[in-house]
């Protein structure tokens, strides 16, 4: 695909012969290469330079790279900010929208400031000027690059130089002369004039967490674990030369779940969007080949719901995470064509264990089978291990593994090589997380006789009513398959007698909106009733407020911290 | 797939809730998990512990194991050793015939060898007596497993423990005892009683060269460079949960090119066959849903040649290695629906380029195709740098790669992560191996503008004619296109006027033999006309000879060193 009248800078041609290999650290085995996902772009572009790499088509100023010209690209990057006076292990803060709004910002960063052995520091475009200022300084950022769009979230005064674009890809627009001085800079020395880091557990990425409790931390990934994990997400997902992948989910989301790398590692076509646009998405469904894309459940919802949805001619994998699809959502999807790959991960590795379909779902009804289908599952390919096991009763506590019954009540604790360096400046915090070894996640979570992880809440989510654990979570996939409910999310609420009980939010699907109109009681009734079909009574919600939408992270998560807040201001039980 | 009247023994049945983490190393650290492709069938016996993983049907006594009980015949095997007294980083020498013949011997051993942190020395059933003690002297293995048709290689007075096994998966077979015996030896402590190596670069294999100069040298591979081997086989050769594996390749040639993992890693299910038979070959692909398989040229042209042979109801994917694909045969492949893959590697590394598809080869006639799929093609997923550099002039050289012109010659080197560990007991082959900092092939290549490696011969296969360098295998790319050619071979013959001259060695197709019986001197004529429109003068062949078979290794290489000395035999001219 080629864009009419569009031709990239004279500095982004790659020279004819270019080499496309770093220069080696002195002194390393020949055995011992450091991982590093930088590595990637290196190989596509040596191996199909003239592939279509980048499509960025739906703004005013649309582009096209190829491999060999993007490579070249996010060589003139790493030149421009080793320029800038950019040195090993520096941050480098981008802020540029959703999904890959700004193009070549965030997916050049994720390898373009590696080739400066400096660390991209993505973040959130939905934060407030505030918390964008603490990210700023918390993470000592010495350049920022930001789409001209989100300028207004930055301090007044940022102290360090800052590069805006314009997203044009043309000459003029700032961050085009910021490379085009790189190049310049480079003296044409090429790849051949920058080096590989010999230190495989450098920092790859730092992506601070929404923070939805007190302020966000800055989760430090290691280049092994970035190059492991995108092999996998490449493996697990079968994302090769034919396909081509749409950015929806954010890449500022524990840097795209390491999607930037995998889709490079595969030598698949990228497209992306300024915004999560459903009518656009569904334009390239349809037209553009689109085979993968990532999205939490909110995302697909608004997908599958869009008035454009229809049977596709082609298959899609859509790689949910962030919660567990709902049966309705998995029978949406599979009914138009796309097959959902469920996995389940954090900002501290991105995907880390997979729903792995089993021969015994055969000749189940769609409902038993999404049952199965909403577990977290196993640790995927190149992660290690999920446990779930008893909160430990002190730092030297060893960590003992609850009966694998699909009842046991744990905290899932994950150790491997995905697993990130540490907390950015926060070695208190860092100690908290790896306590007894793993990684702590905060994830409460059963495993069934399978082996299978499947999460109940995360601790603050759980809904102690009557003096018995009900969870959220299992009350909301409940309250999902209910014909008329589009979206569900349940809080506690206090109560003097049972302690807590079940609030539920819900959102009516389109055509459900009519047929309930001024009936509130008639539907609460109506879904209290399905719940007690389905649901202990200690779970079953108290009460159920309708609302036309709830309140979300940039991320899609649902944000409870604040239905919790609404319902804290309710009066008193 | 199962077998009627087939059970496991006892001891191959794993306790319910087997735990399946083996004791982690104290001290490492949450997010460093030694990379060892051990991991891969503990995953499979978790995620899918009723899946046909083995399927060995074609003996006497026909087994079937699921990954769960291999996994368990596994450990089994690891405690086994354990109480024989092996200790880490002792060698195992395994003699069991070429493709699993003896299914159980060679997978269980490059896992649960390693499981014992002991190094499967895989030795070629091919050898004679003589060079066997070679080996087992050599390697200084404490214990030998072996199939009862190879007891008659083992030396009198073998000084170490022996195990035979008699390929029947019953009680009474001494394997089936001495798995038993490590059952019984582990006390149900299961794989928690076993440890991870901390050491990634620690051994994981020992493989002997085919020594067709001078005494093999002990190729000794690492677990970090098996894993990320085995994990790229599986991703570049599409190996999935739905594919079956058929053994054809040696899995002591190089480890089987790391697919006893790779399959593993891929959770697709593995059939093995005592011998390569071409009938049996065809019997699996039409009834066993195979879908993948490796194999030397050689072997294609046996399989693609046999009686037997008709479109195939599926797609199958071959895996080629050793020696470049001819034209015919990329033709006979495709024709029939096997979709070669063509890579190139060492018993140093196993795979290690692959040649990629490229678009620009759409349209293009076999015949031109056929020279680019030649190509031995560009690094592949995991592999690192393979360069065509110039003969360094002394060790302290730097290495200067040769011009991308497709023309001029110089010798491949790598480097990488999975590149051997060294020669074993050599350190003077180890380090003239990696003189430069790189690893050092011996294989004569060019590299063409795109980047891609070909192959023009090993050093001494170049053939000196009239001062010119002809590459005896662009001789016999050119020679095999003949219609009447099923096999060539072309060597050096020495030569008063020229210096040398090309002789060729012809294996005629059996449809072919009847037209030129007792005709040689036409058939003779024929080939030299079809040699002189596409070879230059000094390349066509001076002499032709017709064979009923060649000398080959037992990996299936044609060995050039038997042909030359029979030339060189030949009156002197």
């Amino acid at each position: 695909m080629s864009i009419p009248n569009f031709r990239p800078t004279p500095a982004s041609l790659p020279p004819p012969n270019a080499g496309l290999v770093l220069r080696q650290p002195k002194g390393l085995p020949a055995n011992f290469q450091p991982l590093n996902p930088l590595q990637f772009i290196l190989r596509a572009a040596e191996i199909y330079p003239d592939k279509l790499a980048l499509l960025h088509s739906d703004v005013k100023y649309p582009v096209a790279y190829s491999f060999a010209v993007w490579c070249q690209r996010i060589q003139n990057l790493a030149y421009a900010l080793i320029k800038a006076g950019i040195k090993p292990g520096d941050r480098v803060a981008v802020i540029a929208p959703n999904s890959g709004k700004l193009i070549t910002v965030p997916l050049d960063a994720n390898h373009g400031v590696l080739a400066a052995q400096a660390v991209p520091c993505l973040i959130n475009t939905r934060l407030k000027p505030s918390e964008v200022a603490y990210i700023l300084e918390h993470s000592g950022s010495s350049i920022i690059l930001v789409d001209h769009e989100y300028v207004h979230l930055l301090p007044q005064d940022p102290k360090v130089p800052v590069v805006v674009c314009h997203d044009t890809g043309r000459a003029g627009d700032p961050y085009e002369e910021f490379l085009t001085s790189g190049r310049a800079y480079s003296q044409e020395r090429g790849w051949a004039g920058l080096e590989y880091t010999s230190d495989e557990y450098a920092p790859a990425t730092l992506c601070y967490t929404s923070g939805t409790t007190g302020r966000p931390k800055g989760v430090v990934t290691t280049l092994r674990g970035s190059y492991l994990a995108a092999v996998a997400n490449a493996y697990e997902s079968r994302i090769h030369l034919e396909s081509t992948y749409l950015w929806i989910l954010p890449m500022f989301h524990a840097a795209g779940w390491t999607f930037p790398w995998a889709t490079v590692f595969g030598f698949a076509t990228q497209i992306t969007m300024r915004t999560v646009d459903y009518p656009l998405i569904w334009k390239h469904f349809l037209n553009s080949g689109v085979t993968h894309y990532c999205g939490a459940p909110t995302v697909q919802i608004g997908i599958v719901n869009d008035p454009a949805a229809k049977r596709l001619p082609q298959s899609i994998s859509a790689i949910i995470a962030g919660a567990a699809p709902t049966a309705s959502l998995i029978a949406s999807l599979e009914e138009i064509g796309i097959q959902p790959i469920h996995v389940y991960g954090l900002t501290q590795y991105g995907p880390f264990t997979r729903n792995y379909t089993q021969p015994s779902w055969d000749g189940l009804s769609l409902q038993e089978r999404s049952k199965f289908m909403a577990y977290q599952g196993h640790p995927f390919a190149t992660a290690q291990d999920a446990r779930v096991v008893y909160p430990p009763k002190s730092d030297d506590d060893v960590l003992v593994d609850v009966p694998r019954d699909g009842k046991t009540v744990g905290e899932i604790v994950t150790r491997g090589n995905i697993i990130m360096k540490e907390y950015f400046r926060d070695p208190e915090a860092t100690k908290k997380a790896f306590r007894g070894g793993s990684f702590n996640t905060g994830d409460l979570a059963v495993i069934h006789p399978g082996g299978a992880v499947a999460v109940v809440d995360r601790s603050k989510d759980i809904i102690i009513s009557g003096g018995e654990n009900a969870s959220s979570l299992a009350i909301e996939q409940e309250l999902a398959s209910h014909p008329c409910v589009l979206e569900v999310s349940v809080v506690a609420r206090s109560h003097h007698k049972w302690g807590e009980r079940p609030y539920a939010f819900v959102i009516l699907k389109p055509k459900s909106k009519a047929k309930w109109k001024n009936r509130h009681s008639a539907f609460e009734q109506s879904l209290k009733s399905h719940a007690k079909e389905r649901l202990p009574g200690f779970a079953c919600p108290e009460w159920v407020q309708v609302v036309d939408e709830l309140p979300k992270t940039s991320t899609g998560k649902i944000l409870k911290v604040d239905l919790r807040k609404r319902v804290a201001a309710l009066a008193k039980l």
